[in-house]
Formats: structure tokens, C-alpha cells, sequence
């Protein structure tokens, strides 16, 4: 029944055919979002996205397939959403403001405080290790966006020689993802804030201090 | 067909009786860490149980009391695991071995790098309401254990005066939580050791500076 359907690269995808493959990952990665992996059938997908059973067959020949593409499509979104202000970060202030639009953007929106990539990371790493891959690869490029900016802090005597920006963003990324694990179950956004903040603080104490200030309290 | 089962504290419950419904909470707890609560089945749970499905009836009419009786287990676990290492804080060194506790823990044992109550809430919290107030209530009863501890520290003069027990503790669960998720999407108990210490580093940065180390470098 499962008819394996071309590739995203196959030249035998139309342009309408193209969006109708793009509209049902984009249709699958908001149900999955909203009520889990497991808990979204193909049926709903279908459902939602006004299809047959066999059209979206002609796609993804099973929800594995379908499931590689939603984690490519988040990818794509971190990066679009991340990488440009990221990309920005050359001291301690821009990388504040990436927190400001991350809280901001978040108050002003609908959406539940609930990382997409995080909450695929932690239903599927545990019981599929090809998408535990994936996500692993997916939270590397994030740590890396978030690294080369904290690089440039360095190397601009910002931030301590002896600062790890690898080691920083893994924890940025870290106290990024618990925030929003309780920010959601608590209804409230202030543990995103706390921890974002405890992320920040953390990135500030690796700010060179200048020797004037550290001997001004004795003047 | 789903009978209405005895509750817990049911005088109708023999100690037999009571020892089959604690075994099918935690064979089901298990299932639900290792593959997630939607992807296991009541079927698969009476065949680990080796019990039959009218058993499970007898005592949970559904999936959802025993997802919460699941729920009730992962916190009495919490409890008993942290309790007695967070009631002993009243410095920064009792704070390290605990710290030190979950890291050689981990290291030692064959379990994931995944936290059953922070897999419960991720998967829940997005779609039953009782589930994820009764994770936040979880995560409450956790961050209250830590705060407690940080308040001791604050009223010994170990923290500033100014430090917020809850607020701090609020940071360490969440970094706890982002490390669970990366170390367990990574399978690398780094990004686990990592946040861990940021969220460390962010308590000491509220310890109290004697006025002698400050003035120091100028002597």
C-alpha cells in the first residue's frame, strides 16, 4: 500500500506538485507540534490538508518519511528565524536583544511556549535514533549559529580569552530548551525569562573586565 | 467495557490486590519512559504485566487514571531521590555534591539521559490540561526542595541577602531539564554537565564576596 513517492530532489515533482508535498509536511509539522508525534495519524494529515490517503502516499510512503522531512522543514525555520539576528552578535548587548525578540516574540504570539525542535527531540530521540540523529545535527547547527557569535565576542576582547563559545552555547541552548519545558507546563513565561536570563548572566561573566574597574571600590 | 476501578486508598484493595495495581503503575511508568506515553499501548502494558486486560480494568478504567497514577509514582520518586540531598543543603559544597550526585548517577547507571518527569510534561502538557497541572505541580514540589536549600544558604549569610531562593531555583531546574534533553538527543553526558555547572555558577555569583577578597589585587 505504502508507494514510495519521489524524492524532494526528483525532477519528476511539478510545481503544483512541489507545493502540495510542502503544504502536507508544513500541515504535519503543525498537528505534531500542537499534540505530539506519536498522537498525529495520517488520517488527521490527510484530513487537514483536504487530500486523499493515496496523494499523500504518492509523497511519503510512511510516516517515517514524512517525520524526516518535518525535522528538516523546523531546521529550516531555526535557521531563518535565528540565523540572521544571530549572525548580528558581536557583544554582549546584540546578544540581549536576541533574548528580548526570543521573550518579546513569544508574548506577542499564540503559540504555546513550546520549542518545535525540543519537543520532537524529546519524543522521538528516545525510540528512533535515525531522528535523534537528525535533531542531534539540528541542536549542533543552533550551538554552532550561537558559538560563532560568542567567537567574535572573543576575538573582539569582549569576552576572556580563556571563554569556550562551544561550551557557552551548549549551555545557552540548554537553559534555552528547560525554560521552555517550563514555561509550557506552568502556563507562564517566566521560567523562559529566568532562564534565559541565568543563560545570559552566565555568557557576562566571561566579559573582560577592565582592570580600572576591578580596584575603583579601594580608590 | 472500562469498569471504574477501585481508587488507591479503596478499602477493597487487598495487600495482593494492592501490589498487582502498583506493579502495572510502574511497568507502565517504565514503558512510557523508554517509548513515550502515547506510543504505549494498555495492550502492551497487561503483556509486560502478564496480567489480562480485564485485570487492568479492574483497577484503571483507562489510560488516562493510569497516566496519572504514573504521573503520582514519577513524583514520589522525585521526591525520595532528592529530598533527602537538597534537605542537607546549607552551602555551595552541599549544592556540588548533589550536583556531583546526578552526574556520577547518570554516568553509572544504564538509564538514558532523559527525565521522566521533564519526557511526561513535554509530551502531556500540550494536550491534557490535568496531566500537565499535575506535572507543574511536580515541578513545583522540586523547585520548593531547592529553594528551601538556598534559602538555608541565604540565612546562614552564605547567599547575598538579595538572592531570590525561588527565582534561582526556578534556573537550575530549567538548565537540569535543557541538560537531560541535549545530553540525551546528543548521547553525550556533556551538554548534561554543562548546564548543570552554568546553573551552579549562576547560585555562586550570588555567594557572599568577603570584603578582604575584593581589595586583594591591590595590596
Amino acid at each position: 500500500m505504502a508507494v514510495r513517492g519521489p524524492r524532494k530532489d526528483s525532477p519528476r515533482l511539478t510545481a503544483r506538485g512541489a507545493a502540495t508535498r510542502e503544504r502536507i509536511v508544513a500541515t504535519a509539522a503543525d498537528l505534531m507540534f500542537r499534540q505530539g508525534v506519536t498522537a498525529t495519524t495520517l488520517d488527521q494529515v490527510v484530513d487537514a490538508c483536504g487530500i486523499s490517503k493515496s496523494q499523500l502516499y504518492h509523497y511519503f510512503p510512511d510516516k517515517e518519511a514524512l517525520i524526516t522531512e518535518v525535522i528538516a522543514m523546523r531546521e529550516h525555520r531555526m535557521v531563518s528565524f535565528h540565523k540572521p539576528q544571530l549572525d548580528q552578535v558581536r557583544s554582549m548587548r546584540d546578544l540581549e536583544r536576541w533574548r528580548d525578540s526570543l521573550v518579546t516574540g513569544h508574548r506577542e504570539s499564540d503559540e504555546p511556549y513550546r520549542c518545535p525542535i525540543g519537543a520532537l527531540a524529546n519524543e522521538l530521540s528516545c525510540r528512533c535514533d535515525d531522528a535523534r540523529q537528525s535533531l542531534a545535527a539540528v541542536f549542533r547547527k543552533w550551538q554552532g549559529l550561537l558559538a560563532d557569535g560568542l567567537a567574535r565576542m572573543r576575538e573582539s576582547g569582549e569576552l576572556d580569552p580563556g571563554a569556550d563559545p562551544g561550551e557557552l552555547a551548549v549551555a545557552v541552548i540548554a537553559a534555552l530548551q528547560g525554560g521552555y519545558l517550563l514555561a509550557e507546563t506552568m502556563q507562564d513565561e517566566r521560567p523562559f525569562a529566568v532562564a534565559l536570563d541565568m543563560a545570559l548572566d552566565h555568557v557576562k561573566a566571561h566579559v573582560r573586565t577592565p582592570v580600572a574597574n576591578l580596584t575603583r571600590s579601594d580608590n
